[in-house]
């Protein structure tokens, strides 16, 4: 008899800044701890529209929005990852999600996501830009043209529609977000308590 | 020459979850780290009003109310302090608030607060309820009918409405909230990186 072994699975959104710095950090958390954890694009955009929100509450609640671009700084400072506020908050992933979702099993994903991360949150480069898209894909060897096609299919389009409504079902309300035995956590500083949960049980 | 050593300022409000996680461990955190803090009451209400919410986040916010009820019944596990969810939330907290203000210089005001925390989130007890002040009150061997008294004052509702307005000018939009060397942090998880800021400067 073989027991599964339990996984960590990875809610994230481009446009969020608080996912960045999970992307930038998940990685080598999981390996310490030796767990295993799962990529899980999905947009947020639907998520809000749901709970009566047409912007981020950065934007909607100026007092936290200004908070969250400090705090996001010290973070990103604790962290070692890059940081310059970007001029448009926030981004649309929409592209770059839909990317991942197509090329999850690729061994060059991982690098695609926390890159689009560093373009958007240290060189204020707008992601959703074709061409920002096509370089990061050409520097990674990738034929830029025909995964941007591949991304682009009703098939992969409905796939991440599909994981939008499972992160809803989940009680998701957020990125990032984790999963870890069937109990939600929510944000960047509630990993190590999902790993704490995922371990425990 | 002497240097003033800095201290931590602990902003905090008695209808808030995650206060109650801060008040359960920050003088033991604190005592252990050998940083000094101080008590700082206000009201989320007006804060609120002026981001143009008339509930709790956490009520306007179902999916996110659903998670804060888990999320504290772990963390107040993790912390060792008593939970049971009240039946009604928020609990006014205002005549509490007036209490701590007015006598926040006397011994029993630490057990006070935590006290009014444990009524609230572990007893299902209405902290606006004057029986249930009052009983607290002589319990900790003080006067009730004085302290009531006195605690209702003009100059005393005053000085808690100036400690709300300050906090808001400090950019406070939630609580818990601490400050550090002039600097905001947010949040229960945010108490160790506001600690580590204040040692560093």
């Amino acid at each position: 008899m073989s027991v599964a072994k339990s996984i960590l699975s990875f809610w994230f959104e481009f446009s969020s800044t608080y996912s960045y710095l999970s992307v930038g950090r998940i990685k080598s958390v999981c390996e310490k701890e030796g767990i295993e954890f799962e990529w899980k694009p999905f947009l947020l955009g639907p998520i809000f529209k749901e709970q009566g929100m047409s912007d981020s509450p950065f934007n909607i609640y100026p007092a936290k929005g200004k908070y969250m671009w400090r705090d996001i700084e010290r973070k990103t400072e604790k962290y070692g990852l890059p940081f310059r506020k970007p001029d448009i908050f926030p981004r649309n992933g929409l592209k770059a999600a839909r990317i991942t979702t197509a090329f999850l099993d690729q061994p060059w994903i991982e690098t695609f996501i926390l890159e689009i991360y560093k373009l958007e949150f240290s060189q204020n480069v707008d992601i959703s830009d074709k061409t920002a898209l096509s370089d990061l894909l050409n520097s990674l060897g990738q034929n830029a043209e025909e995964v941007l096609l591949l991304s682009e299919s009703t098939e992969n389009k409905e796939l991440l529609r599909k994981n939008t409504e499972e992160a809803s079902k989940l009680g998701i309300f957020g990125a990032p977000s984790f999963i870890a035995n069937g109990e939600l956590f929510w944000g960047d500083d509630r990993l190590e308590d999902a790993i704490e949960f995922l371990k425990r049980v």
